[in-house]
């Protein structure tokens, strides 16, 4: 996914690039998908329920925003329609399209705008919002033509998390703004209505209250279920993939379980028109009122679609980075430049329709790749560990066992080619021929090393495999517009579950956030925050890389003096609290994006000033660096900082930095990668904690 | 405290020989509380909040149960009164006293009897009351004569967590029946009065949820502020230690934040009349009527004065048993017989003051060892780190440093001699002296062990100190007394937050208990809950004695058959089940103590028929036995398991289990004891710790 990053001179050589590399496995997207027959519909679904429940809360916070002129109805066929688009012509089929957040936020200034101007008001602000995506497309077009994406490489983590941050404060100041709406009377009802007096809309508060904080706990702790200890691993499984779904099912479930003195309207559920009711259908002509738009606000519009455009087009980049990261050893080419064309299009289309535009979204993309990986995974698995237990009934020896396994990948590995096979199938060798090792412990016995086991060895060591299709992506576009033709049923979730869900995804963006680690470092009494003596130092560190960071990059607590941590920490907060300052301000607040291109400017000329260029490296760098910062020769990172970070050295470094950058929007990457890796090692190293346990409980005080 | 052990023949002899050794140290008692000056009042308050709460809870409790017949000013008056006459006069000065809930359920039982006698009546069921006591005071008498407390080692563990379950059930029961009350109208109210209109008493019940939930979930998390990675230690440690007092406080502050629109009487607050109210005076008189109880109602009162008695009997001793447990290291004799007498006295005067007696009460009175413990610590540990670092400055031999902290110790210590110190010091010493020690790492790689580092290694292996005198446990009755006074600012806490904190009590009870640990382990997958195979079947176990079962007394998971864990679980399940199903019988109910001495003789002669002895034995052993279980020479536990669960050949052993069996009313000292040591633990295999750490890290798979 590589070559995209290297800067392109000639006009649309890189959609052209793309379109070739595409164009050759196209015919193979569909057959892989359709080959693997009534299986694909597990990670489909997986990514439906991921993809949907967003957007219809986003169609509610929209719809409370522009009071009602766009619904879930609109953000969902958006959805629909641009998914639909994207999984036939668009390049990658990973990549998942959806309404977002940014969206969202950029609608709502366009309709605050637009109401309080005598020549657009509520009437035509579709039909500007129209020209904004015109404009937006065409600046993508150019942005395609132009080979943009080749400068993705400049926005660092710093940038990346910051934003992250920011959509994480957004998300949770809509869940609480929600949840007080819910203990006053609704805008533009008529007070004297008996619904509104003032315990019915006192119980509403309270009921909403409860279902909030009820549906993010129970969303919350389903989020752990894979980890649990009771009950059967599919049912764990099921829970940990589908939870959120189901607790909302549960707790709208429950919100009609209440005694029927209760009249009904209390509590408060979602507000949105049928689609086949006049109110929703008026929005599809809005191209005909076009024109209608005075030629002023026609060009004034070119200002907002700068900024959508800005957003779109790194968002769908990085979205689509997210979903080819290298841990996924992905056999099909990339397509960033042709993408941004598609999108280009499918902006233009939206705004025709009167709609909200859909761009990739974060984290269901990378989310539908793992699925699909794990997939083609349980395929090659069966296989191997058949012949491996073949192999060892017959009892050959180890090696002999190897090769059998390894020729069965190679057949099965589609693309896959013998060398690389033994390079990827290296540390699965390494465990299946153990003859002659020998394990010696703390207190100097030696015993034999762990017996080779194919299911538990094959689960940790069999290389990634995705299956590349576009079936999966086709299909999930298909439930959003069967969605729609539900509408009665989703109206009859309560808003409250949604602002509680609000606050589920802003908690759940969280984690992997480095940003967010070093504040929360901030708040850690110094004596538990790191000490360098001896093996206290070593042991807190641990602690902390254990318990506050994501052990993967935590290298720079080792590395950078605190206070240097501290004074970077500190700016990000306050440039981020600058930007979230500058999101409420009623009109220039649609500027805020670009406060995140400047960003990349005082990330390459400002910041170096004040901090040692190898300390920037290691707080702002890729997370693959990090992995093992600790262990790197501290030579490699010396000399002009500035360099390093654009990348010269070694572009794919920094194609892994950008990936780093938006996993943090909800941080859905960080906590199944880590997961995976764990389980793997825990598996690997059960012999020496279990002799780590029973040193442990041999301490155990006796009584005399 | 074992001498009370064996059984004695002659007359009064335990209580003559306990009343010998506690007059010995009387006066030091005091001296001993006078003298360490106002540190006492920490360990003081800590006690005070942690048995005040639960008192003015059962109050609650009872008064809700007895028509408000009998209400919290009776429950904080009884355990005022027998606390300051046990502090003063009673044997053993760490034990703390109060009503307890077997007190409250079975005066329910009696009221419930008394209310529909004709010649009874609510009028005359304080007098029968009164009866009770009396009968119950005679019978205690009796059993202190004839050293009743030597029969304490016949109930094993089985017996008593199946009790400690039944109290968590009972909590739970109450905190639910107490929520849905709050949807009710409460009985005898009128219900035309306006603040009972359905949505007022609707507003009162979800606030009801929504205080006794908030109250529940932080009081749980509060509890683990101790381990937070956040916040200074002193607020870490207050927040544990007061917590749930502070938990209540903020929920009942905020129950006063809520709009002024809702009627006074939402949320509904402590039913309780002042003390000075005529109402509550008329019971003190209540000795005139003792004999306006018709005889065949006083001869009645001796079948449920044998069930009180038996109960406190037991209670007493085991929560006295509880806070002198082996690892505290107490130097004074205990007083089992003695308090027994001074138990059924106090029953005596509660009986004709018409108020609910008291008795030893769990989890307060261990905790009350364990916090003298700690005071004693700081002490001892001041002194100790001082000269070892006066040593190391002068770069003494570390033999010398271990020398010179070793006369401290001795001199500090009262009535501690040389030898037993030497013992005691042993491990402190290995510490200190490392010359020529060396460390084999799993690579084979050699390292020299940890520095010492007297902070550490002191607060590791410094050996427990009681400091035992009487001031704090007069002090913390003397506050209930002040509870007494202030019982307006009492009547501000919502029943609500009572009814989360029983939630609270029920649920922190439950750690501890094995055989809630073998009941959850019904529920894991057979996949994780344990497996045979090699490595894999230790890290399974090692898993579980990690997250289900506390580390210390797993070992019966490795040597006893799953089937026979099951069979064992599922008699204790279904005879808990037939005891609370026996309380809920309206008058037989208040036989249910009975099941629970019937349990010792189905222990000891039915079990045995069904269940090999070895299983028998680890099953239901002292936690002492199950701590090197694994390890254990499987010969020892060979032959007839009666004569060794009879405990002939160590009577100490078995009072271990005696100790250990009560300790799962609430799980208190299971919280603490672990931890004391994990924390010990960790420190010292910070070393190893963080290799395996690394280990692990290293294996984090690299992009290439």
């Amino acid at each position: 996914p590589f070559q995209a990053m290297e800067p392109k001179k000639t006009l649309f050589k890189g959609v052209i690039e793309d379109f070739r590399g595409r164009a050759s496995c196209y015919k193979q997207d569909w057959h892989n998908g359709f080959s693997s027959g009534f299986r694909i519909l597990a990670p489909t679904l997986y990514i439906f329920f991921a993809s949907a429940l967003p957007v219809i809360a986003f169609g509610e916070q929209l719809s409370k925003d522009t009071d009602g002129t766009l619904t879930t109805v609109e953000t969902l066929a958006s959805t629909a329609i641009c998914g639909i688009i994207h999984s036939v012509l668009g390049g990658q089929p990973l990549l998942i399209v959806g309404v977002a957040e940014p969206t969202i936020i950029m609608y709502t200034y366009l309709y605050n705008f637009a109401k309080n101007q005598p020549n657009l008001g509520e009437r035509l602000f579709l039909a500007w919002a129209g020209w904004v995506c015109i404009w937006t497309a065409v600046m993508l077009f150019l942005m395609a033509m132009f080979n943009a994406a080749a400068a993705l490489n400049r926005f660092t983590r710093f940038a990346g998390e910051l934003f992250g941050m920011l959509i994480t404060i957004l998300f949770m100041q809509e869940a609480i703004k929600g949840m007080l709406s819910e203990f006053s009377v609704p805008e533009g009802k008529d007070q004297s209505l008996p619904i509104y007096q003032f315990q019915w809309v006192y119980i509403n508060g309270l009921l909403g209250i409860i279902f909030s904080m009820g549906l993010l706990y129970t969303a919350l702790k389903s989020r752990s279920a894979r980890s649990s200890l009771y009950g059967a691993g599919w049912l764990r499984n099921v829970i940990a993939d589908y939870g959120v779904p189901l607790m909302v099912i549960l707790w709208t479930a429950l919100s009609y379980s209440l005694p029927t003195k209760i009249p009904s309207g209390v509590p408060r559920r979602l507000f949105t028109p049928l689609p086949w009711e006049p109110k929703s259908l008026q929005h599809w002509t809005v191209a005909k009122e076009l024109f209608s738009v005075p030629l002023a606000y026609i060009l004034l519009a070119i200002v907002p679609a700068m900024m959508v455009a800005g957003l779109y087009f790194f968002d769908h980049s990085v979205a689509s980075q997210m979903a080819q990261q290298k841990e996924f050893n992905l056999k099909n080419p990339s397509a960033y430049h042709y993408d941004i064309l598609v999108l280009s299009f499918s902006v233009l289309i939206c705004g025709l329709l009167g709609i909200p535009p859909s761009n990739g979204v974060l984290p269901q993309a990378p989310m539908h790749t793992r699925s699909l990986a794990v997939l083609r995974r349980q395929a090659l698995r069966k296989q191997m560990v058949r012949t491996a237990k073949e192999g060892m009934m017959n009892n050959a020896s180890s090696s002999e066992v190897y090769g059998k396994m390894q020729e069965v990948f190679i057949k099965m590995d589609d693309k896959g080619n013998e060398d690389s096979a033994h390079k990827e199938l290296k540390e699965l060798k390494d465990a299946v021929i153990t003859e002659g090792k020998k394990i010696t412990e703390g207190n100097g016995a030696v015993t034999a090393p762990e017996v080779f086991d194919p299911e538990k060895h094959l689960e940790a060591y069999l290389p990634v495999r995705v299956n590349e299709q576009r079936v999966s992506n086709l299909l999930q576009s298909l439930l959003v517009v069967g969605c729609i033709g539900v509408v009665p049923v989703i109206q009859k979730i309560p808003t409250s579950v949604l602002w509680g869900y609000f606050g589920y995804m802003s908690i759940d963006s969280l984690p992997g956030n480095q940003f967010g680690e070093r504040l929360q470092l901030l708040f850690i009494a110094p004596r538990r925050r790191y000490k360098k003596t001896g093996s206290w130092g070593e042991y807190s560190s641990v602690l902390i890389l254990d318990r506050v960071l994501e052990g993967a990059h935590a290298s720079f607590l080792e590395s950078v003096p605190f206070n240097q941590i501290l004074a970077f920490t500190l700016f990000q907060l306050i440039y981020l609290l600058i930007v979230w300052g500058m999101t409420w301000i009623p009109v220039a607040g649609i500027l805020f994006p670009l406060l995140f291109f400047f960003l990349v400017i005082i990330r390459e000329h400002l910041l170096p000033k004040f901090f040692d260029t190898r300390h920037l490296w290691e707080l702002d760098a890729s997370e693959y660096e990090e992995c093992e910062g600790v262990h790197r020769d501290p030579s490699i990172p010396e000399g002009d900082g500035e360099s390093i970070t654009r990348g010269i050295e070694d572009p794919s470094e920094y194609t892994a930095e950008v990936m780093e950058e938006f996993t943090t929007h909800r941080g859905e990457l960080k906590h199944r990668a880590p997961s995976f890796r764990d389980e793997r090692l825990i598996r690997l190293n059960s012999v020496q904690m279990t002799r780590q346990f029973s040193r442990i409980s041999s301490f155990a005080p006796t009584r005399p």
